[in-house]
C-alpha cells in the first residue's frame, strides 16, 4: 500500500508510539519486530486503542516489503543487524527513517552520555547501509515516548528533519498527521549528528528536572510566526 | 564590585548583547577587548542606550581582574590567545562563562559545521585553560545577538548552563535577569559538547529558514509547567 508506513522495532515505547499516532491519523502501520509474535501483540493493541483495522504485526523483513516509507526505531545497538536481516526486502525508492542515537548506553554507559559513530551519526551509518536508490532520512529522536502515547494530548515537540530534499519533504510531511508535532527542516543528513545528541541531552534533562512525561523542545522565531 | 560582569569580547554582536542586557539590569559591566579603544566605544553605546552609568571599556585582563564572573565572547579561534593574556588577572573563586562554539568557520569552514575539539567542547578547553580554583561554566551560546540587542523586546529563548553546581547556579541566576532568557540546568560541563553544537543546527535554520532575528530554542514539559 502506497501509504503505508512500516515501523521496524515497532513494539518498543517510541515505535509503539509512532505506531500509535500514525494508525490513529488512518494511515496502515505495518509492525515490525525480530519476534513477530512480540509485533502481533503489540499490533493488538494498537488496533484496539486506535480503532484503525488497518495495522499488522509482522517480522522485520515482511514488514519493509510492504511499505514505501520505513521507520527504524531499534535501540542503536541492533541498527546494523535490523537492516542486515532486511536488507533484501528494500527497493530503490524506499525511504527508511532513522530514528535511532548512538547513546553510550548501548556499550553499558549512562544514556545521557554518547559514543562517537564513524560515519557521524546513526542517521550516516544506516545511509552506508542501504542498498542503492533507498533513501535515509533522520527524524523523531527528540520526541518522548510517553507523550507519543497519551493519544487524548498533542505531542507539543518539533521534529528536525534531515535528509535529501525529497525524501526528506515526505516525511516532514509525516509530522502533520500528528497533532502538536511540527516538522522542522534540518538541512542535510548529517546535521543528524547534531539531532541525534539532543536526545542525550534530554535524557539528562529527564533525570534533574523529574519529568517523567519527557522534556520536549520547540524552536521559536520562524520568519512566519508572530513571537 | 561583587556584581560586575566582565564580558571579553563585549564589542562583538553577541558579547555586545550581553552588555546591553546586564547593563540595563542595572549590573556594572566591564566591556574587554585586545583594542582597549573599541571597547571604550562599545561602552559609550551601551551607556547610551541603557542609561547605565556603571560601563566601561577596559583591555581584556583589566576587566578580567574587575569582576568576580567574566563571560568569554570571543570567536572559538580566539579562546586560548584571550585565556592566556588574562591568565595573570585570574584569582581563585572566579567564574568564566565560555559562550564560544568550535564552528567550522573558525578554520575557514561553513559555520553550520563543527570542527573537533580535543577536550570535547570550546567550554572544556577553557575549564583547561583556567588556573586552579577558577570556575568554567558553559552559557549562552543559542542566544541570537540580535535578540539581545533588540532591548524593548523579550529574548524568549532558553539558556543551558553547564559546569559544577555552585558557579551553575550563579549564571543560571543571571539569566534572570533578561527578560525572556530562561535558564534551563544543563548538568556538567562535558554537556557543553551537545550545547555548543545546536549552535551549529540553529545557524542552518537561520539561513534554511531566512530568519534574520535568529531561531531560538524553548524546552518543554518541565513539571512545574502546565502545558
Amino acid at each position: 500500500m502506497t501509504d503505508a508506513i512500516a515501523i521496524l522495532g515497532g513494539t518498543g515505547d517510541q515505535g509503539l508510539g509512532l505506531a500509535l499516532r500514525f494508525a490513529r491519523a488512518g494511515r496502515p502501520v505495518w509492525i515490525g519486530s525480530r519476534v513477530p509474535e512480540r509485533a502481533r501483540t503489540a499490533a493488538e493493541k494498537v488496533r484496539e486503542a486506535t480503532g484503525s483495522r488497518q495495522v499488522e504485526g509482522l517480522d522485520n523483513a515482511q514488514a519493509t516489503a510492504r511499505a514505501p516509507l520505513v521507520i527504524l526505531s531499534v535501540p542503536f545497538e541492533h541498527t546494523a543487524g535490523t537492516l542486515k536481516s532486511t536488507r533484501e526486502a528494500l527497493t530503490s525508492g524506499q525511504i527508511v527513517v532513522s530514528m535511532g542515537v548512538p547513546l553510550a548506553s548501548s556499550v553499558g554507559g549512562a544514556a545521557a552520555h554518547m559514543v562517537g559513530v564513524w560515519q557521524g551519526s546513526c542517521a550516516e551509518l544506516v545511509a552506508s547501509l542501504l542498498p542503492a536508490g533507498v533513501h535515509a532520512v533522520s527524524a523523531f529522536q527528540n520526541v518522548s515516548a510517553h507523550r507519543l502515547q497519551a493519544l487524548d494530548q498533542p505531542v507539543e515537540c518539533d521534529v528536525v528533519v534531515s535528509g535529501a530534499k525529497q525524501p526528506r519533504s515526505e516525511v516532514m510531511a509525516l509530522c502533520d498527521l500528528v497533532p502538536g508535532l511540527r516538522a522542522v527542516d534540518g538541512g542535510p543528513l548529517a546535521n543528524a549528528r547534531i539531532v541525534e545528541s539532543i536526545t542525550a541531552l534530554l535524557i539528562g534533562l529527564n533525570i534533574r528536572y523529574r519529568a517523567p512525561e519527557g522534556i520536549g523542545l520547540r524552536f521559536t522565531g520562524f520568519p512566519e510566526e508572530s513571537d
